[in-house]
């Protein structure tokens, strides 16, 4: 460890900031989201201002910035219809994802420019991504707007669409988290990570604690 | 792929619910976070359910659950104080965030138990964690109660303390992400992931592919 440098984030300029955040907070999960504007134009784009925030009711929250003045097609989408479903990226997705990355004009659907499949929904006008190993059909909860050009989006997520193969037990919802092989969002222009370096760590018990003091401390297991 | 199935998250049980969305939602950044409560106790505690939403003002966003009717110290301690700092977890300091995930009593100071150094923040009351390679001074923005027992705060980050060995370039902002080698949050009972199996895609422009087509679609590089 270095000695550590200050940076006061109310001096700084805008740029600044969102580079200092988007370096640090890694790595962060992504939702594939797609929407469908009121005149019925399917629209697909990442989001790595994404994170799960509860689950009673199930909880997800977006970030929306509004780049040029304006939010981009899927987030105004969200804001229109109040409607929106989360599809998580696998490394097989990678390539798709990134094309829906594309500065495209609001009439083009991403899903068809990438090669990817529409699939309706069950209870939102929203399609999901049928190559995505998982779906949240989501209906916004509430939206709290956080600056002058951006807005959080709080999701409850209705339903959730999972590839059959990743599913160990259905009813005990027991879910093969490495076989997703999801990737999350890193810093810079276009850096991602990989979910494939993992490591296991057992929760300490205080009762163990005070037994067998701060000697017996638990160790981190070694990569799966 | 597989065929998908459909998980109905209004008709399962919270538990079922907490464990589909901890399963997939992954990997997820992990706010380590320190408060001082209105008594004067230092508390740290883990938080996955977080990330960066927005840079115009900084804001990050946590999700508090209120495990057994009521939230635990380092929850309560943010929405008595309005003040919290996030530090961010590296490979080096696993096995000491994991001690401070321990079941320790209120009064019970997670920095001194896991040898941990708590150092005065600039502008807010919680101490920072010395041992972290970066940390954000927060203030509470907004808190949104989206359930019964949770609740979303949103933090408006104030200043950044950043390991002066990982500064790539002060005045440019520049932060050497690789070497932060952060871990993130996987699924189950303790499972991490490390940032360590990077790629990166170049992000497609609509110029060039209305002019190359697409058949020219961007590849992912090679891992770093």
């Amino acid at each position: 460890m270095g000695s550590a440098l200050f940076f006061d984030m109310e001096a700084l300029e805008a740029q600044s900031r969102y580079k200092i955040l988007t370096a640090t907070v890694t790595p962060r999960p992504i939702a594939w989201v797609t929407t469908r504007s009121e005149k019925g134009v399917v629209n697909a784009a990442p989001f790595s201002f994404f994170n799960v925030l509860g689950h009673e009711p199930p909880t997800v929250a977006l970030g929306l910035l509004a780049g040029e003045g304006r939010f981009k097609d899927t987030a105004a989408n969200i804001l229109e219809t109040g409607e929106f479903v989360v599809n998580l990226v696998s490394e097989a997705n990678a390539e798709a994802m990134n094309v829906t990355c594309i500065d495209a004009p609001s009439d083009v659907d991403e899903l068809t420019l990438a090669g990817l499949t529409a699939v309706a929904s069950r209870a939102i006008g929203a399609p999901r991504i049928a190559e995505s190993p998982v779906s949240f059909e989501c209906r916004v909860l509430a939206s709290l707007v956080t600056g002058p050009r951006q807005t959080m989006v709080v999701g409850r997520v209705i339903g959730a669409h999972i590839d059959g193969a990743l599913v160990q037990d259905r009813e005990r919802c027991y879910i093969d988290t490495k076989a997703l092989r999801l990737i999350a969002r890193m810093h810079g222009s276009g850096w991602y990570a990989r979910s494939t370096d993992l490591f296991q760590m057992d929760r300490p018990k205080w009762a163990d604690w005070q037994r067998d003091g701060s000697t017996d401390q638990p160790q981190p297991g070694p990569p799966s």
